[in-house]
């Protein structure tokens, strides 16, 4: 593969994603639902949560450590709320049903969550969030991951990076959509950072002393990450491991097994949805002035020295996605395209197809 | 008064503030409820947003900004919902009243939000999560509040600090608690720094000219605090407009009013807060045996070079507050002391019979 063919249509890039899975034994269903998750995330330009995960995400089927034929089912529910028992399918399909199941009950009381257990990774938080503005409905998605981020005055991870991701419908029909590690950063750019060789800021990272580093190579196996705004991030990052591990019965904290370690554990991580149906409390086409008021005032806010434009949460992310849908293709990084290539190994699948 | 008197008991402390309140036109009903949010706020020591505000709420209703004698009502509900009109009430009534329809409705269906909106200064953010955590419940509770944060690129205040917090159940009766400003800083400890004319660390505010200061006076007429965390503090102030004045129907960003400026526009700020019953999804002694085993683990955790504790969110105040209670008597800032005497001073009070 050569930098010249990075590029790809975005059907062939869902094709290829399906037809990985269905080698790895998933449903059609069950692989269209996750084509669709991680192809949208790539057009978002989120490349570090989109198809590069797919690879790993099948050697977890592989490995015995998630499970391609299971179906999450809801074991336990109320008017507002359901728990699923997500059965280490793949966690794709639990939490868009998850998400689903939360907006179809909103639609009835007005608000409503849903909790999946026995999951894996999930990939973008900010996926399952932006679901419910599509529906009309203000959405929120979190899920606890393994433990990698060390809480102020530790010296080792006590607490994963546990992400966190709402949206709501905007003016327009551009929604407005943040999606957050409650981390310093993302352990993806650390990996990035290790994958490049490059070092990284002494603010992300503690050593095996507990000490700042500037060092990537070797997490998550040692050294921890630090939180966002120090207790603050602390403080959300276990709000999140409250609703997701604690609430679901699951692992939590320290007992988070990681998914993309070699390790035979199975997959044990927890995701919580909540969607409110805006409709019930105001007008949904109300609604949608008031934000683009709303993201019209920060928009034209005053620009400070060296600033062209204010960027709304998820404003990035949606001009990438329609630059990406006008061209009708996507520019894959370095990174994803070698994770493909590796995909195709792994199944016998025809990459060089993918980005002729 | 002198170092030697400021500490009072809970009771007289709490007698003074239903005093003045009677003194300004309110029932003695909503005046037990708003000095009991007040006083349980100072017990935390988190004196900011306790009594200390209580002579800036009630010329609030002096100057016609707030109407003690209103009755929040519900105006629109659904099963897992309500909207309250505040009816610029003491903002401690709606939001206590608001707390409890959330409870009530979630005990029904498992999760409920209430907004309210025609309110003011609410307090601590923290006190209503509380309350939730006191039924049993996972508890949220957020604010808008004026303008006078920038957003990255942005050189003038775009949004309020707009405070969060959360409570849940922990173990052995001990919540877990955070309350947090969206802003590096809350603003109260700039305008401390500002009474006490020290200096303000360079990341806390812009000046008039978008760069960063160290200089606290002026604010909030001139200048904007930075959100916490960069663009992730920025992304979480703007679901919480989004969640409060903008669902609300009622003012939001740029058009809140500051509650404590001289000016005669009503107040203006919504609240939301959100309960789930965990009692539903999971028994709540087994959810607060999980939640020991988390915090044990938390607590338990190798600490860095020169840390002897790490705390829990919401810990050292609750500390402070078995401090205050097993001593029956709190001691009081001199700033606290100051404003309950120009309290007393207001409304023909004695304040000294309050420290004596």
């Amino acid at each position: 593969m050569t930098a010249a063919n990075n590029t790809v249509s975005i059907e062939k890039l869902n094709n290829f994603c399906i037809e990985a899975m269905l080698k790895a034994g998933m449903s059609q269903e069950n692989a269209q639902i996750t084509a669709k998750v991680l192809v949208a995330t790539d057009t978002w330009g989120t490349f570090t949560h989109g198809t590069k995960q797919l690879k790993k995400l099948l050697k977890n089927f592989r490995d015995g450590r998630m499970d391609p034929k299971a179906v999450p089912e809801i074991t336990k529910q109320g008017q507002s709320w359901a728990l699923y028992d997500g059965k280490r399918a793949m966690p794709m399909v639990s939490s868009v049903k998850a998400m689903e199941t939360a907006i179809s009950k909103a639609k009835a009381t007005g608000i409503a969550y849903t909790v999946v257990k026995n999951s894996g990774h999930y990939g973008a938080a900010g996926y399952y969030a932006h679901m419910a503005a599509e529906a009309d409905m203000f959405g929120l998605s979190m899920t606890n991951v393994d433990p990698c981020m060390a809480v102020p005055g530790a010296k080792e991870a006590v607490l994963g990076t546990n992400p966190i991701a709402y949206a709501a419908p905007g003016g327009k029909e551009k929604p407005v959509m943040l999606d957050i590690a409650t981390s310093v950063v993302a352990a993806s750019k650390i990996f990035k950072a290790a994958d490049l060789k490059q070092p990284i800021p002494n603010n992300w990272l503690i050593d095996k002393d507990g000490l700042p580093t500037t060092d990537p190579t070797g997490y998550p196996a040692v050294g921890a990450i630090m939180p966002m705004a120090a207790h603050k991030g602390y403080g959300i990052a276990l709000m999140i491991e409250i609703l997701t591990g604690v609430i679901s019965g699951s692992a939590f904290a320290k007992d988070v097994p990681c998914w993309v370690l070699e390790q035979p554990e199975p997959v044990d991580q927890s995701h919580t949805f909540i969607a409110i149906d805006i409709n019930a409390i105001m007008p949904i086409d109300q609604f949608k002035q008031r934000m683009e008021t709303l993201t019209g005032m920060i928009k034209e806010t005053p620009k400070a020295e060296g600033t062209n434009e204010i960027f709304l949460p998820g404003e990035i992310e949606y001009n990438h996605k329609q630059k990406v849908l006008q061209n009708n293709q996507i520019t894959l990084p370095k990174d994803v395209m070698d994770s493909l290539k590796g995909l195709a190994e792994d199944y016998g699948l025809e990459s060089q197809t993918l980005f002729s």
